[in-house]
């Protein structure tokens, strides 16, 4: 089984594929030249890594395999997500949902906001944000119910960490969380079931060769996402 | 006289030349072709503007007249500006000052900010912000007393900017405010000095030329910046 991909992003964030230069400390027209016959190519220095990053995403591309989606705030986000998991729904257990986007817990909603620019002549400002609701509950129950759903949980405190995602697993009963510290999420998360954990690390060699950890994470869920569908009546993992 | 630029910017927002890259909604691998001998090309639709965009930005390159310095909070902006403008107060009267950041009015001091994430179970959050210091002040009073200040007045109400813009030239004693309106700032502004108003507008053929409006402002702050410097004693505009 291949999955076909629906990407859900903040409108600029970083994007499949053109993450390796829109973000970078170097500017990407570093990497181009300008050559003798007047075209335009790659510096020799480069061109290794980009023809890879190029033909995967042209292969994505052809295959339309890739959807990219793009929403700028947190009610965006929250009704596109609605929205395609309910399309999503029909492919009842044989879709994946890795929820990774980083949402913010609070926000204000458009009706609170200011009309016009807030004057700053008066020294401070008080700001009353709501909790942004919380749409695993709704989502795990009614949106995509026979989904597989992997969330995730952040914290900076590691004291805290386990015992959050395990609340989270119980409180809105999906699949798996992935729990990660603020510090050290680029090497190091553990993937937490009601009945198990898990840890995934990238060892010092992966990162001395910038490999990144979705490169263990990914797998390692498309594994378990078959056992599940595999185990009839996916019974809790 | 030409100009050396030092251009500050927030850590991946827009920067010179590669800006026309990284925050495009088409992605910029769509630009990129695999040619049959194994090479990396740009389509032949994209060169042209890749091309001249290319050639500017390896002039600057070539001839070490651009620097580009990172920022990334608000307090990291008002030390490296104290910093930089300081070195470049040698430069007396020929340094214009182009104050373009959007800088946020408010802000959360290092020493208030939560040591770990704020956990969200208690419902909504209320912010105490501190207002950001008003630089220009000592900018324009110590740093570079010489020097020649454009500053901007971003409004969403119409009613206050002319005389909001006026205000910060009494109040900050610098030479020129750029007053711009949220909604028309990428096709009109105003030019303010303390005597006069001065309006810049694009055309419907050159916004339908994706004419930027800097293409008009800079022209005009350079012209009037050497007739400051030719006017001995640096009377008021």
């Amino acid at each position: 089984m291949g999955y076909a991909v629906i990407f859900m992003h903040r409108q600029f964030s970083l994007q499949p594929y053109s993450r390796h230069y829109t973000h970078s400390t170097n500017c990407f027209l570093d990497f181009m030249e300008l050559k003798s016959d007047g075209s335009i190519g790659v510096n020799s220095k480069y061109a290794p890594k980009m023809k890879s990053v190029l033909e995967k995403y042209q292969e994505f591309k052809k295959n339309e395999t890739l959807l990219l989606l793009t929403f700028v705030t947190v009610t965006d986000y929250l009704f596109l997500l609605r929205s395609v998991t309910k399309i999503m729904s029909v492919l009842k257990e044989n879709a994946m949902y890795y929820l990774a986007a980083a949402v913010s817990d609070f926000f204000i909603p458009a009706q609170k906001m200011s009309q016009h620019k807030i004057q700053s002549e008066g020294g401070g400002l008080t700001l009353m944000m709501d909790q942004v609701p919380k749409f695993l509950k709704p989502m795990v129950t009614n949106w995509v119910p026979d989904g597989f759903i992997v969330s995730f949980k952040l914290e900076t405190d590691p004291a805290l960490l386990v015992d959050k995602s395990r609340l989270a697993l119980m409180r809105y009963g999906h699949q798996i969380v992935i729990a990660n510290l603020l510090t050290t999420r680029k090497r190091e998360v553990v993937l937490i079931t009601r009945g198990s954990e898990f840890p995934i690390k990238l060892t010092e060699d992966e990162i001395a060769e910038d490999k990144e950890i979705e490169s263990k994470i990914i797998p390692e869920l498309v594994k378990r996402h078959h056992e599940w569908i595999r185990d009839a009546g996916h019974a809790d993992l």
